[in-house]
């Protein structure tokens, strides 16, 4: 890896920049890597659009926002019609099959995966959706090892949550696996 | 107001990043303005450093990044003397007085204030130091309506903590009005 942009695109109240900060966290502390990570706010949120990107390599990173990202994750259709036609030829389209109905042929990686629907199944707790999607994430990219994400989950999330939130994690990544 | 330019600087676990966030929710949810506000993680933030940067404008904002803030805000020793040269001349520096021992001269507005200490006093919990300095921060500089942060910290913080933040902030904004 010598740099991955990624961006991270949802509605607020979603984690869409707890996940983005955990992941960047992951990168600097257990990965040994520089990253920034930044969120632009402007018309697009006072509609409820949330985005949020990050750029992780292995040397200095002088500008932190994101033109074209390698990896994109659409949380709902207002993000997915919004960035889809940024993602760089090539690059990873995350979607949650729930929230976003892919239109239109991108040149990249499409995976859809239904992540809402089994942390709702199977844990029954939406606050942890972010966490699967990072699971999701790190299972279709092979962006960092799972582990740097957990210890980066665990700095962040109080510890009597700690297990819900490592189940969330492995069910995203089980997804992502099994669809490959 | 046409360009504000911040950095919070501290360690990691004073809350620094929740604090900008707020702040930049503060601007554009509750003030009608645009914000963007990054994190650029490297080898001080292993070291235990954490800086976070806000602009807030009227206008669009096309780089993330912050050179020269205007408002410098300062939590610990380390992060003084490593951002303290970065401020823009006639700027307003803000630190804490239990962590910070104020060194050199500046072209700036200097401004200590017991934060970290009263809200140990007060309140008892640490926790809601990175509120106070919000409070503090807004007390000092005008920077946004008290009431547009209230409604921000409302947004990101469990209900039944709100009381705790809401004095919190109003610590800070007595501090700050107290010393002007």
């Amino acid at each position: 890896m010598k740099r991955v942009r990624i961006v991270f695109s949802g509605s607020g109240g979603q984690g869409v920049i707890t996940a983005a900060i955990i992941l960047a966290e992951a990168a600097v502390i257990y990965a040994g890597k520089n990253a920034v990570q930044s969120q632009s706010y402007g018309a697009a949120a006072r509609g409820g659009a949330t985005r949020s990107d990050i750029i992780i390599s292995n040397n200095d990173i002088h500008f932190p926002g994101v033109i074209q990202p390698n990896v994109l994750v659409c949380l709902t259709q207002e993000a997915y019609n919004l960035y889809s036609p940024i993602i760089r030829p090539g690059g990873t389209l995350l979607t949650d099959s729930r929230y976003v109905k892919t239109t239109r042929n991108v040149d990249a990686r499409q995976t859809e995966l239904p992540m809402y629907d089994t942390v709702m199944e199977q844990i029954g707790k939406p606050i942890v959706f972010n966490i699967c999607v990072l699971g999701a994430l790190i299972g279709s990219t092979e962006l960092l090892r799972p582990g740097a994400l957990i210890k980066a989950v665990a700095d962040r999330v109080p510890k009597n949550f700690l297990e819900l939130n490592t189940k969330a994690f492995d069910l995203g990544l089980s997804l992502a696996q099994d669809n490959l």
